[in-house]
């Protein structure tokens, strides 16, 4: 399966005082390596201007080794499932050959009125299709 | 269902240039409310050189309203699931009558070795008595 | 000195793997202050749509005893020098009688243009009168 | 004046309602540059286990331009004054050709003992040497 790889190290601020990352930083990581494969792709999840916006549906992490400070670690990407208003990616994250977690992120498409109200709206037309030549490039 | 509540408001730093708070922050409010509830239960889930520890397992959430600077929310947790060795809360997030979302924390119990390793060990026995009672006591 | 009080105790995630609050942390504590000081001064450092912003010029702060999780703390916040164009607040941060910490954040007040860019204006007339009230009112 | 200069781009979840990096932030990005700096001198601000640790004394930044989302910027640190017990750095952020602010960091070197608590002790006789070997080597 094609899969976008984002490298990361961990910094000390993400640390907590079980010596350990924090676990709230994995869901942050997902989205480094989400917005990484939008640039990838030639896009930007949030342009200036731009009248869409893509806000979280869901979001879920299964941990399963810890990672501490200064540890190099990758976060594999794939494009998970796609509706007509939202997408669904799969993450992997892992130190070397050791899986540290995986997760899912499903964010939706929405068209954000003057008052900054939020409604669903479809995706852009090449938006998938760009971001899985990205993944595929890999 | 009995359930805790923890009252909390929106800061300037949790939110991002969409003008609502970051998704990731929602698993932090858990966090805070699971926190909360064990200082309602007279326990504490980091005390200072205790051997046992509580990483989490899994954590999920699903999104349905945004919150915004300076709104004012709560947090309901209650215990969904115990085993032996895990003990999973539910949570729901609402701004007055507003449902903001609902979500899921998974914990486990290990026992920290000398070098910082973890190894998962059986829930103390009152733990999970002294939560519940907490939570029924609202 | 008038000062306003804002109490808050130490959540899990603002803990570094040294045990204690990591230091970037005192800085959002002194924001939280500086916002539940407008709030009592029936302001809003951020209304929705506003044109006026204002971001930060300079802050500071000196580190004498450290914070630990779950301990309850105050931030003591007064208006420490107000220029036509900046407020500069200073800071105390302390648990119980002992002092954690001093600071100051400098904020300029700017006019937001439509692409975004930001250009220093005078303060509001009444905004500082109002926030020395408050702080009056502790 | 030899500097050693960390790259970086501004993620997501740094930004606030106002669009702009959270000022906060500012001390992260320094913190990330000096513990880089570390490294490329042979060394880490938190090897496991160790007796000694690297608490901040005091902070501080002034802002002149902001960080918007995806913005790549450099921090560039150097070695500002040393004495007997603490380590001061200097820090500039720069987005290509524009100083988007400065700001220092002073840490005292501690020996920590067996309850947690912290005694100012003699900065190790070779980590400034290795600090300010690695500054020149850029």
């Amino acid at each position: 399966m094609s899969e976008f790889r984002y490298a990361r190290r961990v910094q000390f601020a993400e640390t907590d005082l079980a010596g350990i990352v924090h676990f709230t930083w994995f869901f942050r990581y997902m989205e480094e390596a989400e917005h990484a494969l939008w640039r990838a792709a030639g896009l930007s999840i949030a342009r200036a201007g731009e009248a869409i916006g893509w806000p979280r549906v869901a979001a879920a992490f299964e941990f399963r080794s810890p990672l501490r400070f200064e540890d190099e670690f990758e976060v594999a990407v794939r494009i998970d499932e796609v509706t007509s208003r939202t997408i669904r990616y799969a993450f992997t994250v892992a130190r070397g050959k050791t899986t540290i977690g995986t997760g899912t992120l499903t964010t939706a498409c929405v068209r954000k009125g003057p008052g900054g109200e939020m409604k669903a709206t479809e995706l852009p037309a090449d938006v998938v299709a760009r971001l899985r030549a990205a993944a595929e490039a890999g």
